[in-house]
């Protein structure tokens, strides 16, 4: 803050609780890795392995980058809001390109085995959430960066903005879990029901993939958790909405 | 109310929301039964039926009757809050009861085929959210109903009650799509590449819970559309949450 406030604190067990989500997201990273690794012969771009990307990339960027860019006005509750707002953006551009490749790998794979595309479940659930999470970017950048809309409207947009980005993090989870089931049940339909490690490996995968939905859904859903308006942003803003969010008290009930 | 209050209005767009869940509702239930009726040979219980009577039961239970207990605060937002709390109780507990009959054939129908239990990811998520569930509602009955806690507990309890009951609700929706795609995949899978219409149809049932939990979310997670504590409420609780959420202005931002 410009005017000699105390030092911000963080909340009580905020950093605690993002620190777990680090490690669930490092370690759904690492299942992933191993189990493409290790059952699935690899990742590779240009060959039979290039199927492989796909998962890898959806992990990657529609949920561990997605989740992250979610967790910034947590994470950075005292820095200035444009910056916060600027890496936000910037996460979720990084998440969308890389998903991008990953649905570049899944298409070219196909086109090479002479698999349709499109006709799972796992398809219509992720290609819906792609090209939704695509939209809620251009409206985000368009409404809170560049051209930016004025504050009446941005305080109309912003609650569905965040309503619409927790549904479209749950729905790229839940289109990876489908993906997972058709994965295993294309690949070891025959010995899964066996309890082959490869299949409580991927399994594991997917409970890990709803525990870091869950940790990220807490904090950012969690009301004392919540950024607190700067001074100079409460100074400037006559948002309703805003100041009584930033004055509703901390702990209690 | 009882102190000669002007009637109070309903929020503009709350019963047009809810009447597009309960359509949904009911097209989900039809649609569930036109793919079992149709194409999978119906429901019965002890035959080689049984298995269908699974995924009907837990659309029934875990889906329409949970999501419309969680309704209740919304659509009974006027009338005295002990009893829209037993009614939250009882759609949750007969929620819980054909859920564990749809577990039953699930179980029993894999005896009877000698099939493996629970190895599944979607054995895994369901049955934990099943069991979630129940202790949830075991749970919110000891805090709320009875015996019933201290006010200063029940406040503590009522916002982790609240966000692993919205939590228990996606997972439903999302151990659902996770059954459909296992379904699909054991009874069609030379055909479902192929667009055929038991294939369509099961992806649109996907589609439908999706957007049943969407709405739901919808009106349940709106600032504006929350309950407002009653004037006795008010005037018998000290509990400082409850009265900033019924005095922040309404529509606004």
């Amino acid at each position: 803050a410009m005017d000699g406030a105390p030092p911000p604190a963080s909340p009580t067990g905020l950093s605690a609780y993002v620190a777990v989500s680090q490690l669930l997201g490092l370690t759904l990273l690492a299942t992933t890795g191993a189990w493409l690794g290790r059952y699935r012969g690899g990742v590779a771009w240009h060959s039979p392995l290039q199927f492989n990307a796909h998962p890898l990339c959806m992990v990657l960027g529609m949920v561990f980058l997605q989740g992250d860019a979610l967790l910034v006005y947590r994470v950075f509750r005292h820095e200035a809001k444009r910056s916060t707002k600027a890496l936000h953006a910037l996460l979720h551009g990084l998440a969308l390109l890389i998903a991008l490749l990953g649905i570049i790998a899944v298409f070219e794979s196909h086109r090479t085995k002479g698999i349709s595309d499109m006709y799972s479940l796992h398809s219509w659930c992720g290609m819906a959430t792609f090209v939704l999470y695509l939209l809620q970017w251009f409206l985000g950048c368009g409404f809170f960066l560049f051209p930016r809309a004025s504050i009446s409207l941005r305080g109309w947009y912003k609650p569905q903005h965040i309503f619409f980005g927790i549904t479209l993090f749950i729905l790229s989870i839940t289109s990876c879990l489908l993906g997972i089931t058709e994965m295993l049940l294309f690949k070891i339909s025959d010995s899964y029901s066996h309890f082959v490690p490869e299949g409580i490996l991927a399994n594991t995968l997917g409970v890990l993939l709803v525990a870091f939905g869950l940790v990220v859904g807490y904090v950012l859903t969690r009301e004392e958790w919540k950024r607190p308006p700067l001074a100079e942003e409460l100074a400037l803003s006559m948002d309703f909405k805003t100041l009584t969010e930033g004055e509703s008290p901390g702990g209690g009930s």
